[in-house]
């Protein structure tokens, strides 16, 4: 063999938002697999459900609240928060009557703080069957507004009432093999009082690109991406959807605003419309590909409420989805012992995931077809 | 609430091999679950399959090689290696013909390495239903002979031949919920031509925090664990085994060498017996903690063949063990939504998993009680 082929030879690429590598093995996905094969879950949902405790007018997962009979959006403190608001300043209490060298080793090794917040959990519509490809382009414009009101409300509350909100991550798991617990079509809000790890290991990179060649990483990318074309998912006037070039998923793809929006208080109803309609649009070609729910956790990175002023300025507002099946609905990848102990690894290359992408409809569900 | 009760208020602690937090949400463990489960797997598996690819005698998964009648391990080139040895070095032909603007980008935001490599598959032994805590103390320390062989032997064709091997990531994807392909026991081995993304932060971690505290961190971890006991699981003469102060799997544990040794070529036949009975009883508690073969993904970290004079001398043998079961046999954590999005999280504290697993019994497996 004499030249290297990305498409048959091994190779690293770099991931310059979190500053690691991803092996890539395109040569690999021919291996059998006698492993986990996944629920197809091609069943028709019902819209309605009396056990599901997201549906409107039923119990609640705990105490003996009911939901409303609400017809749009329904948001609602998560009933198992993974932080809370109510509880004291974190002090090393552990350490008291200890020795002096524990008390040392404990403050080099076991380092810890409180973390304060508030979770939300976000109904896409009152009907059970809808997921995100299956509403109309308003009533995504409609969760997108939920989106955008939570935010500027815990903003508000935040400097206002002092509540320790910096940060809110809003994502959606969707299908059970994504740890979904509830299948009700609904996303989640988590806020916290610091900026989790991801997003400020994202922030520092994208402040390091700035400082080092005075442009956005993410206006760049984008300027190469519409250069090269191979791997544009889909393209508006306000968005554009690439498999990146540093992928670690099959079909990981990652939504960047082409303006400079830092946040979804920048967008205007165009930016709404054009997001809505994207994320149809990717969550339709999703479904195609594999004719089947398609599972993936996907969220919003946007700036927090607060912070340095770089922080602030480089904050780029976009979407990342992390989509586990390799081969069919019923094959994911795993990404498990090497990827988890040594280096990320996948199969086939982003241009190749990126091909399957572009020829699916995007107009279409499959379900619907005539 | 007056005092920051750890098993009740939210908090972060820190890792410091991987230099990232994890949020930690003890109150947690409480939420319902209609998501999806595990099969509990707990049907007895034969001890030999005609269908399989890596029992004795049959066939292999590609072409036509057939498995020697092995009696005790069995070592074989991967036959779907996510590396290879022949492939040329890497040079950006994608470049070539394309504008000044595009090649800039390129350069800036494409960056890519080609790598080689070798990979291998390791039958424990030629029966099929024999996982590690069903094999004896003496098989596992055939075991821990094959690594050590496959170790020495890969370094040596390193410096004697010129193979391009420079680490050697030797793990185990246990049970159909971590992604293994074929239930036969197994581990895999990886060799790369460079020191894989998680080696090398955790390498760069122990040497900074060498520089700044002049020991060794695992020794003082060590230490700082049998001052504190809560989190210990097992040790013996050579080894300790913990969960993590920053544990993200709600069984996770760290077993490490509790003397200064760099890799298996360090270990002498006391270091190896004291490895293989660890080892036994640990997936022995692991099994029995659900009454189930106790999916996870497991693997070696140790000295790469070469590498600067820091990285040498701060090498330290250690396994990881990162098990998904978080409440039953059949229901897993999912690192998902959140956790990809922004930081780990966990339910359970290290210090409850802990106190789970001491008490659990690490001699007689829970399918062999009288
Ligand atoms: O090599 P196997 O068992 O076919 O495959 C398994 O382990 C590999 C290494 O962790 C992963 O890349 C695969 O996703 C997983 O299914
Ligand atoms: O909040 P849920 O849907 O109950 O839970 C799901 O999402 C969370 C956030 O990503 C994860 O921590 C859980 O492991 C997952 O099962």
């Amino acid at each position: 063999m004499s030249h290297f082929d990305l498409t048959d030879c091994s190779h690293r690429r770099f991931n310059p938002l979190t500053g690691t590598y991803v092996l890539c093995s395109p040569h690999r996905a021919k291996r059998p697999w006698l492993g986990a094969k996944e629920n197809a879950g091609a069943e028709k949902k019902n819209t309605y459900e009396p056990g599901c405790y997201l549906c409107p007018g039923n119990k609640r997962a705990v105490g003996n609240a009911i939901n409303p009979k609400y017809s749009t959006t329904f948001i609602f403190p998560n009933d198992f928060s993974a932080v809370k608001l109510d509880q004291p300043d974190y002090v090393d209490e552990d350490s008291e009557g200890k020795s002096e060298e524990e008390k040392k080793l404990r403050k080099r090794l076991l380092i810890t703080k409180g973390v304060r917040g508030k979770c939300f959990v976000i109904c896409f519509s009152p009907n059970h069957a809808l997921t995100m490809p299956l509403l109309t382009v308003n009533e995504i414009v409609g969760v997108i507004n939920a989106w955008l009101g939570l935010y500027t409300d815990l903003k508000r509350q935040h400097f206002e009432e002092g509540k320790p909100y910096k940060y809110v991550q809003i994502f959606e798991n969707k299908g059970a093999a994504m740890g979904c617990s509830n299948p009700h079509p609904h996303c989640q809000s988590w806020c916290l009082d610091t900026i989790p790890t991801e997003i400020s290991r994202e922030l520092s990179n994208l402040i390091k690109y700035k400082a080092e060649n005075g442009t956005h990483l993410f206006a760049d990318y984008i300027r190469l991406e519409q250069l090269e074309k191979v791997r544009i998912v889909l393209e508006n006037d306000s968005f554009i959807v690439v498999v990146p070039y540093w992928a670690l998923w099959p079909f990981e793809t990652l939504l960047i605003a082409k303006e400079h929006l830092r946040s979804l208080e920048d967008f205007d109803e165009k930016h709404k419309e054009d997001l809505a309609s994207i994320l149809k649009k990717l969550t339709v070609k999703y479904d195609n590909l594999f004719e089947t729910s398609f599972p993936y956790s996907a969220g919003l990175h946007q700036a927090p409420f607060f912070g340095s002023e770089d922080e602030l300025d480089c904050s780029w507002f976009h979407a990342h989805f992390y989509p586990p099946l390799l081969r069919s609905a019923t094959v994911k990848k795993f990404c498990v012992g090497f990827e988890m102990l040594a280096e990320p690894q996948r199969d086939l290359t982003s241009e190749q995931a990126a091909a399957k992408l572009q020829q699916l409809d995007s107009e279409t569900h499959y379900s619907q077809r005539k």
